[in-house]
């Protein structure tokens, strides 16, 4: 397509949104709820047609060689379709995160001030292979009173459109406006710059997919991003550190999954207490299945420890590897920590308080936990209901990215006809 | 300079602004409050050498040619040095923004969970003339733990530095680090640009100045903004508005002060009340000395009232001028403003809760104010202390960008050995 006729299709998906996006915002929870419900029955309905474009991105996929990792992301079954239709109705369920009052007080003028939620507006999101992520985010961009602008991957095109046929086929048979979702309509690669540039319509945009495709947004994009970029994350084992807890929590926080962004890729063990934990710890990872790489100290442990490459410690593994090092206390731990992590998660195991104290406030990172699983990074973990991403950006969204992550305020101020003086 | 060379100074300037950064966020309230005092009593014995430093800057001004009022903004007098030295006084009186707890609670597993407030980290500031900036800027953001780099305009270079000289005087004397705050060493344009992409070591970025200097930020940056487009704010005065309070309201939000952001620059008059109200306000208007531009109902009025160009509905004044137009009631003051506005203060004068709530909820803006002057678009005014600048984007900070729009969060997650099951 040439880049003119692109920008012009890019900008008229744009001025749709935001007129869609002047409705959403007045829209009752109520009504925004019912037409989730309705999306996941539409879902439900087309499950066999969405199931049957998937086995067309499935065979496109094969021949061209994608990773069998690739595919089984790509891949739709029945009950990968009714998860689905189960989580847009888990997002109905949720609180309504527009119209709360955030704060309010009185001026002595006798000015009322509010500081209210209202939708963002319009979100853009750039995604890669997984087609379940276009139910899930028009679903928190709708409950949050947002329009969404989404654009898949190549990969999961046929799969994407077929989802979103349904989706707007609910949305729209409950009233709500059909350009309230919209997905971008080709595959071209220049969409994504056009798409970057629209800031007159889009508000935000979450990137969400590996290294490449984020690093490409940052350079080009005009408008404010939820940027989750990875997730470096650590658990330090304190001198004081209860044995039995240190190994159960960290085979949990690396092994549990290890495909998370919440995975633990790095081990940092106290020197204070290397003679008593380094060796059990090393050992229960290996048994465990886990490629060990260490620094010297773990390498004399066990001879199938590998040694850790600088490279090692600012590496996002998502794999059944970990890379162990000793520090010199928690001073050492947060300064490792704060050099080479990604600033998402943290933990330290600790049973001394002033300890654990100074690596909470040291830690210059999303989340930071004392004595608990770096897998808990999650919003649903945290009670927030489904998440569009974690943010390691400091702006606005840090951590899990719900609904409430998806409003912004204005403020609501309400006089009887004051005047400022002077 | 050459441009590496530039590179390397601003890229060693972040550094040591990032570990400057990392000892501020561990520094008790009590401690910034001291240093900022201390710069405040530093700026009060260095008055007379900041006053001679900025005299040769208003030489050099006078020289180039720049206008009486950019002469006025940058011109320094005792009284003027004493309110820099009174405003950091004041920023040291603040609560604390850091540590605050926004919000906390227990999941079911037992898991405490805590968002807390934290410093951003590293706050560039670029300024034009004003070199009261210097103060006021560096003192809000030591105040919220942030460490600061300054970019002045090259006409307030001397003023600026001689101010810079006396405040990192009283915070080292109090043993802050050096570094807390720092001035870009060279007036050269590509300075900017190479600070723009230290996406490592600034955090945000807040550029006060005009239309060229934003539009310049938000193209090259590579640093999220908190930015202030403009203010083109709206006064609309309802079929149900009392005659008096809307005289006396919209002639405070056009004349208190022309040259501030939240000065109202159009005047929409419901065309149910243009028989008994339009008259009164433009008449009004044009005896305060304010020149009205309207559109053919408000031409009809009085002969001094010129006709309103297109443009006219997009201009920020920040003179003596208004537009004032006809519309047919609050939904299409609402579409008026969202369309030529600049999201920035909106007020509606009406008896009507009714009209009040349509829009109140319908304009896109920051800040929205019923029966009150859009002029109280002020940090102070909210009761939030000294500003930084006021946000017209929606992320992170929306509206008056005061300490508390300086920090962040972290998620202090608290637990007893807790794994994640699954």
């Amino acid at each position: 397509m040439m880049t003119t006729d692109l920008q012009t299709l890019m900008t008229d998906l744009g001025q749709r949104a935001r007129a869609a996006a002047r409705v959403l915002a007045q829209t009752p929870d109520a009504a925004k709820s019912k037409a989730l419900r309705a999306a996941a029955q539409a879902i439900r309905i087309d499950a066999r047609h969405i199931i049957a474009a998937n086995a067309k991105d499935m065979e496109a996929g094969e021949a061209k060689g994608l990773s069998k990792a690739l595919l089984d992301r790509l891949m739709l079954n029945p009950a990968r379709v009714e998860a689905m239709a189960k989580g847009l109705e888990e997002i109905a369920r949720l609180p309504d995160p527009v119209g709360r009052t955030l704060a309010d007080w009185t001026r002595p003028n006798g000015l009322a001030i509010a500081r209210v939620a209202v939708p963002l507006g319009v979100i853009g999101i750039i995604y890669e292979s997984r087609p379940n992520v276009t139910a899930d985010a028009a679903g928190l961009c709708l409950k949050s009173g947002n329009a969404a602008i989404l654009r898949g991957g190549s990969e999961s095109y046929h799969s994407s459109q077929a989802i979103m046929t349904a989706l707007v086929g609910g949305i729209t048979a409950c009233g709500l406006p059909a350009d309230a979702v919209q997905m971008v309509p080709t595959t071209d690669r220049e969409a994504v710059g056009a798409m970057l540039r629209l800031s007159d319509y889009i508000d935000v945009i979450v990137p969400r997919g590996g290294k490449s495709l984020v690093a490409r947004v940052v350079e080009e994009s005009r408008i404010p991003l939820f940027q989750h970029l990875e997730g470096i994350c650590h658990t330090y084992v304190d001198g004081a550190a209860d044995l039995v807890m240190a190994k159960t929590v960290v085979l949990n926080a690396k092994m549990r999954r290890t495909g998370v962004c919440g995975a633990t890729e790095t081990l940092l063990v106290d020197r204070a207490c290397a003679a008593t934990h380094l060796a059990p710890l090393v050992t229960m990872l290996l048994e465990a299945g886990c490629e060990v790489r260490g620094d010297e100290a773990a390498q004399a442990v066990d001879a199938r420890v590998v040694a850790a490459s600088d490279e090692d410690w600012s590496t996002e593994y998502l794999d059944s590897i970990i890379s162990v090092k000793l520090v010199d206390g928690v001073a050492a731990a947060v300064e490792h920590i704060n050099r080479f992590g990604s600033h998402h998660t943290e933990a330290i195991i600790t049973g001394d308080a002033d300890a654990a104290q100074t690596f909470l406030n040291g830690c210059d990172s999303a989340i930071v936990l004392w004595n608990a699983s770096t897998q808990f990074a999650d919003g649903g973990e945290f009670g927030m209901g489904a998440e569009i991403g974690i943010s390691t950006g400091k702006l606005h969204a840090r951590g899990p990215v719900g609904v409430e992550q998806l409003c912004t305020f204005k403020y609501v101020v309400t006089g009887s006809g004051q005047v400022r003086p002077g």
